[in-house]
C-alpha cells in the first residue's frame, strides 16, 4: 500500500446560495482545489465525489459526469459516493485507495449538496434513515436524534445546558471562519429559547439545510513535494457501518459505527485518542457531538456533557473539537461536509487557520457520520509520514 | 498494486418481481456470491454496491448502511457508488482498487436496483441525463438514442433490419439463461412490427424496466484459491467520462468515453480486441449495442450492422456479444447491470454456462455505460493471471 499526502484543498462559501447552481459550487471547490494544489488538467487522474440525493434535491443522478464535464475534466474518471451525510468521507476514502492502490498518482476528492432548491429538505433527509421502518412511520432526523439525546440525559444526567455547549463552541470558532454560514456568536440563554423541534432539541441544537462544496487533491506521497511545499500526510482511513435504524441497537447512547472505526483508525495510524490536537466532528445535532467526544474516546461515556462544559474541547483546550464551527454553525451541506471536515484539518495542520488556528497541531482527525450512525468514516492525518 | 481475482458470483432471477423488495433482492444476491465463493461471513472485509435511484425508485438514500445492516455483515465498511446505468460497473472498480490497494483482502462489490415500485420509471430514468439541458426540455432515453439512430443510419446507411439484429441475437441467447427477464427469441419482423416508441425504435429495440441484483465476491490473487479451485483474473479496470449532454459532442455516433476507456483497459492487459472470446455489452438500446461494436474495436466505423448481419457475434462467431442476453433481454436493473455483466463472463470463463457457452472462451470483457455515453467501464477477465 503506497503513503498518501493531500497537497490542495478549497471550500466554497456554505449557506443560502440561491445565485450558485449545483453544477456552479463543484467546479468552484474543484477547480480551487487543483489551483492550491499548483496542478494543471494534465495532472489530474480521477475524480470522486460525495453527494448524498441530488436525485431529490435538484432532479439530477449521474452527477459524476456532470460534474467532470462542468469542470472540463472529460475523459478521466469521475466517480460519485453516496452514504448519506457520510458521503464526503467516502469519497475522501476512495480517493486515498485510488492512489494507494497505484491506479492513480494525483486525485480530487470532492464532496457537494445543493439542498435549497426544494421547498423543504427534510422528507429528502429522511432517505437516510430506514425508510420503511422509521421514516414511512413519521420518524425525522431531529426526532430520531431527540431520543437519542432523553435517553443520554436519563442515563448519564446530562444536562440540557451542557448539550448547549455543544453549539455554544462551534459558533464562537465559526465567527473566524470566513466560509461559514453563520460566523457569528451565540449564547445558552439564547439557545434555549429558541424555538423547540424535537424535545429536548431546540433550532440551534440543529445544524441547517445548506448549499456548498468542498474539494482536496490526493497524492502518492512520493510525488506530493513536486505540487506543494507543505504536504499533508494519511496516516490512517477507516469505515464501519451500524444498524440503519435505531431500534436495532442495543444502546441508542452509542454509535458502534464510530467506535468500531476510530479504533481501526488508531491502530493504522499507531497512535491513540491522546495524540490528536484537532478533530472535527459529525455535530449534525448537537447531541451527535456530545456521543462523538464520548465514542472516539476523548471521554468516559456518560461524561461527555462534562468535558464540553470544562472546555476541554475549546480551540485552546486539552482535545479542541470542531475549529471550523461545525455542522452546526460552518453548515452542513450532506455530500460536501465529510470533504470540508478534512480541508479544515488540512489547514489546521498547515498552520493556515487564521484565528481558529489551533496552536502547533501536528496531527489532526476528522469523524463523519451517515444517517443515524448506520455508517460512519474517520480519517487521521500527519504533518508528517512518520 | 496486487493482482485481484474473481471468486464468487451470484444473480437474481432479473424482471417484474413483485414479490421481493429491495433489501431481500441485494441480500439475495450478496449472500449467494458469498455461498459460491465459500466464504463465512467473517472472510469478508467490504462491500461496494452499485445503484443509480434507489432515492427516487423505493424512497431510500444510505442503501449500503440499509444492505450491510439486511445482509447481517456490520460493521464492515459498506459504499454506495452511483454512475447511473454504469453504477455495477463502477461498484466492480471500486472493489478492485480497494484489494488491489491492500485495504482489504476480501470484498463483496455488488449491484442493485427496484425499479417497478413507481408509476412511471422514465422520468426517474432521465435523471441519468443533462437534467437542465436535456431532461427538462423533454428528451427521455428513447429519444436521445433515437436520434443516435437516426443519425447512424444517415451517416453509414445503417438498416433498419441491422438494428433489429441486436435484440434478435440477444433474445437467442437468453432462451438459454434461466435468470433472463425474457427468455425466448423474437424475430426480425416481430420486432419492426412492434409498437413504436421514438422513431426509429420499436419497443422490442429498449431494454426493459426490471427489478434484480447481482454481486461477485473479489479477492486478492495470492489468496484466491484458498477459496475456490476456478479463480478468474481480473487483467484490466478501466473508465472514463464522456459528455453528459448530446448537444456538446462532435459526433453523436461515437461514445468517446467507450473508445477511451476500452483502449485504456487494452493497454492494461497488454491484449488487442482480437483476443477477447466474449463480451458483455450495454445495449440499453439496440443502437447502442451497435456502437459499442464499433467503438470497442470489432468492427470498422459504421460497420456494426453488417457484422450483426453477418453473424460474427453470435454465441459461435468470431466475436460473441452478450451470451447472457444482454440488457435486452436477461433484463436491465440499472445499477445491477455491470455486475451481472461480470458474473455472465466469469460463468464464461469458468466453462459453466451451459447452452450458452462461448466454446473455450479464455479471456472476456464487459462493457458498461451511464447515460447516453457520459461513464463508461470497460473490464477485461482472464482464466490466467498473465
Amino acid at each position: 500500500m503506497r503513503d498518501v499526502a493531500i497537497i490542495g484543498t478549497s471550500q466554497t462559501k456554505f449557506g443560502e446560495l440561491w445565485d450558485s447552481s449545483f453544477r456552479q459550487l463543484i467546479s468552484e471547490a474543484g477547480l480551487g482545489a487543483m489551483e492550491d494544489a499548483n496542478l494543471s488538467g494534465s495532472d489530474l487522474e480521477a475524480m470522486f465525489v460525495g453527494n448524498m440525493s441530488a436525485g431529490l434535491f435538484v432532479g439530477q443522478e449521474h452527477i459524476a459526469a456532470l460534474i467532470s464535464d462542468s469542470m472540463g475534466m472529460n475523459p478521466i474518471p469521475c466517480t460519485r459516493v453516496e452514504a448519506a451525510c457520510a458521503s464526503g468521507g467516502l469519497a475522501l476514502r476512495q480517493g486515498i485507495m485510488a492512489v494507494a492502490s497505484g491506479y492513480h498518482d494525483v486525485v480530487v476528492s470532492a464532496g457537494v449538496e445543493k439542498m435549497t432548491d426544494v421547498v423543504d429538505a427534510t422528507p429528502a433527509i429522511a432517505t437516510a434513515s430506514d425508510q420503511e421502518w422509521e421514516a414511512q412511520q413519521g420518524a425525522t432526523f431531529p426526532s430520531l436524534y431527540a431520543m437519542i439525546a432523553k435517553r443520554h440525559m436519563y442515563e448519564y444526567g446530562t444536562t440540557r445546558e451542557q448539550l448547549a455547549m455543544m453549539s455554544v463552541i462551534n459558533h464562537k470558532n465559526a465567527a473566524n471562519n470566513p466560509n461559514a454560514q453563520f460566523p457569528f456568536e451565540i449564547s445558552v440563554d439564547k439557545l434555549l429559547a429558541s424555538s423547540s423541534v424535537a424535545d429536548p432539541l431546540t433550532l440551534l441544537d440543529c445544524s441547517p439545510v445548506s448549499d456548498g462544496a468542498s474539494a482536496i487533491v490526493i497524492c502518492a506521497a512520493e510525488r506530493a513535494k513536486e505540487f506543494t511545499d507543505t504536504p499533508i500526510y494519511v496516516k490512517a482511513s477507516a469505515q464501519s457501518s451500524g444498524t440503519i435504524a435505531l431500534h436495532s441497537r442495543k444502546d441508542i447512547t452509542t454509535l458502534d459505527a464510530t467506535v468500531a472505526a476510530s479504533r481501526k483508525a488508531y491502530d493504522m495510524a499507531g497512535l491513540t485518542v491522546k495524540d490528536i490536537d484537532a478533530t472535527e466532528v459529525h455535530d449534525c445535532f448537537s447531541i451527535n457531538g456530545l456521543l462523538a467526544i464520548e465514542d472516539l474516546g476523548f471521554a468516559p461515556k456518560g461524561e461527555g456533557g462534562k468535558v464540553l462544559e470544562e472546555g476541554q474541547t475549546n480551540i485552546d483546550g486539552d482535545c479542541p473539537i470542531n475549529p471550523s464551527g461545525g455542522l452546526k454553525a460552518r453548515g452542513h451541506p450532506l455530500g460536501a461536509t465529510g470533504i470540508a471536515q478534512a480541508a479544515e484539518i488540512v489547514w489546521q495542520l498547515r498552520g493556515e487557520a487564521g484565528k481558529r488556528q489551533v496552536d502547533g497541531a501536528e496531527i489532526g482527525m476528522t469523524h463523519n457520520i451517515g444517517g443515524t450512525g448506520g455508517t460512519c468514516a474517520v480519517h487521521i492525518f500527519g504533518r508528517d509520514l512518520n
